[in-house]
């Protein structure tokens, strides 16, 4: 069998036809999957049971402290807990916060407050002009749903296999009404890159026209190896790289245990420049009193230290990889001869980026949901949901049961060379 | 003894002395008390120990709805606890939406949604004039410091014994620059006022100029009686008389589990109208995936249904009764006489308000310090801390055990009378 682009009409509309047999038999299973999210499978947060039941008695709700985690206060979080993100993130214990169940809050609140007056100036509103974001793209959407829900005009960024375009970045922060940045900078999502030594530095380099630019470092996979952690990726830790500069408070890192320990009742972390905490820290003491200092305490004596962290990982690698690489032998099996598609093999994350043939990944997706196969929506990573060469399909192979994913992706990979038979015969 | 106010110079003198006396011998003692803040004392939170362990097993993390608790999902929280919220709060299930630990952060983040451009509108910040709020006082610090730190311009309103003086409600709200209210409708913090079916009907019924005008109704103690709930304060439900008036999108009424099962981590609910609502999904829906669904499981598998919540709030009034006794028999016993303070008895809440002679009351809090007391700063319950006659000092009687607590009222007693005779003597 040849490459689509070579083949001749009569091939094409052949080829066509046995797509056409093959989608409508599976379509007439009548299936009910979804490989929309980076949802964990139940199989993962099983691995974290123990901490339903980690602090059994009334002897057992103190912080080392000695502090009763069950009353009002420690604004910033257990000491141990910061503790343990500031081993985790390379970064000294003053300089980390702990937040609630999500760093996506974390974000959308530091984002509010840097649109409003605060500690440290006017907001970026008070000029009037319309603010700007970056938004290296392929990227997460809801990022992006961040921005748009308070009018933040996103300039898409192109991603490249080691970080966004530096050229592009440099020249749009020129705009004094760029106010800042979304980075993925680990196993991004989607794609599951990991910038390079060199873009880290480049982004920690960056001398940005406006003086109150923030990049929101979102370090959200920083321990999701899918291979074993030597093998995978490294990340250059941004601070230091950004002292040299004297950039340090251009960057603020979340990260969470979504994704560990429990998605909807994890703990998640800040970590920022001693004068961005002194301005994190005057907002959140009147937001709330603390976050839940019970589940801090849960998840610090499961958790407890790196090796511990690392231990628990690679349970989550026994359970991922194979998902991951199900996917990808699927892939391999059906898009290596027509070559009308290309896809990312990332050594961590979430997520696999598909590339199908430009001009038909709504299409394909579309497909996909009538043959009961529910995707990420076609655009979802790029800002207004508008991928321009309408290609990018954002697969998540977390959640369902091998088996299931096997059929997610024989349906994709179906779909997807059935909307470029389409497309080429439509010429 | 006679009053103060009928003494003679030397009568005030030898009292003066007296006092000092007093006053040095358990300043000696060295002590170091805390009544500064509504916190639930040790014994409270024990009552809700059950809570660390009723979901032993992973065959108990699903909801009612067989929703993995573990997972992401549920932005407006499980069906059963928005069910729980609704019977409590009498506001149909669709109205409620279960928020973090904290109420403070589901006022503070409306408050935020109100200034900037939302889902109603252009937000409070949009004319560029100044935004001004009503503030009943004396009234909650926190209220009042959340409007600080957004610099929305505070108008102070008199809390009489049956809620705010209606007279300047009416006029202030002539002002369309000013656009909202706060409110502690019950056992009102630290009056201990329930405010009057009269007041509640004048307020469902007012007509504010600004179309955008939101009373924050935050009804903290609605189970919290320090008597049997049959003799106890009842207050009106403010939705069903708002309706009458078309007004129902005028009122967002917030509560928490802080004072019934875990200070620091609890669960809120916030009851609206279905415009409003709507208005708040738009947000949090960009905010965050879901709040910790596992600590709304334990909650509602703990506190089940009303009467079992009722029968809980027995317990809190047990421990919380006698310490409000100790407290009113001290100031009984050391005010009755000299006629230079009265105090509230409230049949619930948190607090007890002690007016002292005018102009005296940072000089007793000081006073209270020096000799080892810590009470919650003079002026706190005041817009910008400014309490214009000095009178007014917040009593916190719930964290103290019954004998410290004696020993603290003691000690305000005497600095009460020390700074009043300090001051008629200085005439």
């Amino acid at each position: 069998m040849a490459k689509y682009s070579e083949m001749s009409k009569e091939q094409l509309l052949a080829e066509h036809e046995s797509l056409l047999e093959q989608y409508n038999a599976l379509k007439a299973k009548g299936l009910n999957l979804d490989m929309s999210r980076g949802k964990p499978s139940a199989d993962q947060l099983n691995l974290s049971d123990d901490m339903l039941t980690n602090i059994p008695t009334l002897k057992d709700v103190f912080s080392e402290t000695g502090l009763d985690t069950r009353n009002y206060g420690v604004l910033e979080g257990l000491p141990e807990c910061r503790k343990f993100f500031s081993d985790l993130l390379e970064v000294p214990v003053e300089n980390i916060i702990i937040g609630g169940n999500a760093s996506l809050r974390v974000m959308f609140d530091y984002i509010t407050q840097c649109l409003l007056p605060n500690a440290l100036g006017a907001g970026w509103l008070a000029s009037g002009k319309p603010v700007k974001f970056l938004c290296p793209c392929p990227g997460y959407d809801r990022h992006f749903s961040i921005l748009e829900y308070y009018g933040v005009e996103m300039l898409p960024i192109d991603m490249e296999d080691d970080g966004p375009n530096m050229a592009q970045v440099t020249e749009a922060i020129q705009d004094e009404q760029v106010k800042g940045m979304f980075c993925v900078p680990k196993y991004s999502n989607p794609t599951g890159c990991t910038y390079s030594d060199e873009k880290v530095k480049a982004l920690a380099a960056m001398k940005p026209a406006a003086d109150d630019f923030r990049v929101i470092w979102d370090n959200a996979y920083l321990v999701h190896d899918l291979v074993e952690p030597e093998q995978g990726d490294k990340l250059l830790n941004i601070f230091p790289e950004a002292l040299k500069y004297g950039n340090e408070d251009l960057f603020i890192e979340v990260c969470s245990t979504s994704k560990i320990t429990f998605s909807g009742a994890g703990i998640s972390a800040i970590a920022a420049s001693e004068k961005n905490i002194a301005a994190i820290k005057a907002r959140i003491g009147k937001q709330f009193i603390s976050n839940d200092k019970i589940n801090q305490l849960r998840h610090i004596r499961f958790l407890k230290d790196i090796p511990t962290l690392m231990a628990h990982m690679a349970k989550h690698r026994e359970i991922m990889a194979p998902k991951f690489k199900a996917v990808d032998e699927k892939f391999t099996e059906g898009f290596s001869e027509c070559g009308i598609a290309v896809w990312t093999k990332p050594k961590g994350g979430y997520f696999i980026n598909l590339d199908v043939m430009e001009g038909t990944a709504k299409r394909t997706v579309a497909l996909c949901a009538e043959a009961g196969v529910v995707l990420t929506g076609a655009g979802a990573p790029f800002p207004y949901g508008k991928d321009p060469k309408d290609c990018n399909i954002r697969v998540a192979p977390s959640f369902p049961p091998v088996e299931e994913l096997k059929t997610c992706a024989d349906i994709l990979v179906i779909s997807a060379k059935l909307a470029a038979t389409e497309k080429l015969l439509a010429k």
